[in-house]
């Protein structure tokens, strides 16, 4: 039977990254914000000092099988910081294809994310979720997640490229 | 009279960043959460790969006055990253001292990260909010932020280390 392993991404690894980032985006309905390129990929999280980095979740056929492994999965993150708490991972993406579901690849991935986290003396792993998306929230809470929104009432802003050329009078 | 001028932080201005970061705390009514000490603010902020960057605010005295500068507020941010867009900054505090409100010091400090964001081929600058914090709310929105909680349903989920050690299987 084929089996499921985490494992850290690859340069070569961008063009399927790249692919589930469109896929989850599309789940999402905010398609259109995306913008990345392959290339944009490769040289942010594969440099000397990445700007993210990546786990992917990678199928293996049982030995027999004439196909090779297929990464399935990734989970995006950065390293981020709490001036309440110090360091922190803040993942960006966790994503699992559809037909991979429910069989426990999300979690583990979340759970590698963990394991680097603590490996690293971070304190926190934060996430942002869509509102509609039950399924990833109950997931999360299940993993002992807090929901902040819901919490302590916090909202996420952003300041897109126009506004920032505004306040920076270019 | 004095004026008043952001620039980046020094590695001696953690004494005032570590008061600040306690205020801002207290404000929140969040200080239950401060753990950071000033040690950890020189280790993580001014070594050879910093976790974050800091911009002060300082007030100049006028000629004649004796007092020298003071640091009445401060933006401390990170690079994060967007699968969709690519680099961005996460402005993950901006405060200024009551008494020095209202004179458009937070403005300054927003712009001058913008101005960084766009250096540094930034596409986005993100933040979180308390909802209740209307003040701040409407000065983000005034200079062009989005509310995306409220734009797009995005909530802000947390795991903090308890859940990490489980999760991780320590």
């Amino acid at each position: 039977m084929a089996s499921t392993r985490i494992r850290e991404a690859r340069e070569r690894d961008c063009a399927d990254i790249l692919r589930m980032i469109r896929e989850l985006a599309e789940y999402e309905q905010l398609s259109h914000q995306v913008k990345i390129s392959e290339e944009a990929l490769r040289a942010d999280g594969f440099g000397e000092n990445p700007f993210f980095h990546c786990l992917v979740a990678e199928v293996v056929p049982a030995s027999g099988e004439l196909q090779g492994p297929r990464v399935v999965g990734y989970g995006l993150y950065y390293f981020s910081y709490s001036t309440w708490k110090g360091r922190n991972i803040y993942l960006e993406d966790i994503y699992v294809m559809p037909q991979y579901r429910g069989q426990g690849i999300g979690t583990k991935i979340i759970k590698k994310v963990a394991e680097v986290a603590l490996q690293k003396g971070c304190s926190q792993v934060r996430l942002a979720v869509l509102d509609w998306n039950k399924k990833a929230m109950d997931l999360y809470k299940s993993l002992g997640a807090q929901d902040l929104t819901e919490a302590e009432g916090w909202r996420s802003f952003r300041f897109e490229e126009e506004a920032m050329k505004e306040m920076a009078g270019c």
